[in-house]
């Protein structure tokens, strides 16, 4: 692993969607083996399936230990500072949007790096973003969010996402990334703080 | 694409599962993107399994924009001319039915091409027909059909499928596909007409 | 199919995972071609989802009819058998646990002929042991047994596998296999039988 932008959202984005499987797994009461697997699935669903997709296997956490060492350090630190976190659901909900920016944008970006369609990009971008919660939502018996209604979830990834593919054109990828994550974590959240949401199909 | 039966087949397939997705994304009061999203897994959902599965990568709707543009129109045209359908029912049940058909036949097609045996494709072809409207219901948090009591589905498509691979050695591979769409939806649609069911196993 | 210890415990283990499929679905009342089909995707779901993540494709029941020829066969003798047998809960559960340990020790296996990382190739192997039962479960609208409360049951994979690949820088590598079987199904038996339980997380 070398340390550049990619690599560096990839981490984050590791420990943030971990972070809030390790939450929503804790609230329903889970054990300590039932937290950290549904941790681990939350962390590497979305890139797992992403990888099938485009044929990349081994899919990428299986090529090396770095990315399972970060989840079971995540998790283990996430269990035994539980107790200092005053809001189980702040806390899950905040980790959780910056998951789905950071992993919509390196799904994105493995699309591209194969020399897909700019449009599948963005698909591809989604699913990379939004499958490890579906993941984890299914598996505590729970409805996705992107499925629930008045949730803005997969909308921001694709507005996010089509205009990184704008901004490659014009700026720096390494801040375009970056503007990107950030505009993907911002619509998630300002449409569950000023309850914006979609009409009715 | 260019056009010949098996393309055919594979786009009146794909619209009729989009058709089959909004229909019962719709009846859940999804969202407008919530109900595109369903219609797109739908269509592709069947197909991917199956690309998967034999090592088709990147999956089949990736590799070109066609497959996607194709179920956004349709998912938008279903959209605006709901008003004017009036039994959502019966037109999600017919479409589920087509799609299960051309799917099967696709799906049995893909899996001759790569020289599985006969069996194993009428295995392929039944998870192309059934798993798009198996992820559906599962989205949608409802029991899939194939799984449900006293439905005649997975059986149509076996049964369809092998008499199409025994057509194969005696007609015209473009009139069999045909003759084996017609055979499974109407297994289906019939054994749900007359209630047709099999044994409790 | 030539027979040796890995072909004897594969075969085993697909017979025991067949078996508690179509005793779970048999509970469920679903009709005959149901019981078979959940049966048939017990049997094959982990070693597919196995195949999947490491690129193996075909996956392994497609290569050739061995391995769907032995489910149906299973399957129908076990339905014909069904009055014979006392206890369908007690038979799902032993059978359960037997395919986990069979299942487990030949993922890890894999894992190590393709040259992952121990730790990943126990990964690998709880998900072959684990997701047969887990898409048994999801397919059946029931809470998997791998995220229920107070079970062990990853957890046996997870300490059996790692004793294997211990035991394999010591012994046979065909003897390490039947004592990891055992020591996988030994402790999903004992936890149950004794109650033993992890701690919440």
């Amino acid at each position: 692993m070398t340390l550049n932008v990619s690599t560096i959202i990839e981490i984050l984005g590791t420990v943030a969607f971990t972070i809030s499987g390790v939450f929503s797994a804790m609230q329903k009461r889970l054990d300590a083996l039932g937290v950290v697997i549904i941790g681990f699935i939350t962390a590497i669903g979305g890139g797992t399936i992403r990888d099938v997709l485009i044929g990349y296997t081994p899919v990428s956490w299986m090529r090396n230990i770095d990315t399972p060492l970060i989840i079971l350090v995540t998790a283990f630190v996430t269990i035994l500072f539980k107790k200092h976190i005053k809001s189980f659901k702040v806390t899950l909900f905040l980790c959780d949007a910056l998951g789905l920016g950071l992993f919509t944008i390196i799904g994105i970006q493995r699309g591209l790096n194969v020399g897909l369609h700019p449009g599948i990009c963005v698909a591809l971008g989604t699913i990379t973003g939004c499958f490890g919660g579906v993941i984890r939502d299914i598996s505590l018996n729970a409805i996705p969010m992107i499925f629930r209604r008045q949730e803005i979830y997969a909308t921001a990834c694709i507005i996010g996402g089509s205009i990184y593919i704008l901004m490659l054109h014009v700026i720096d990828p390494n801040i375009a990334k970056l503007i990107a994550v950030a505009i993907v974590c911002s619509i998630r959240i300002l449409a569950v703080r000023y309850k914006i949401k979609l009409p009715v199909g």
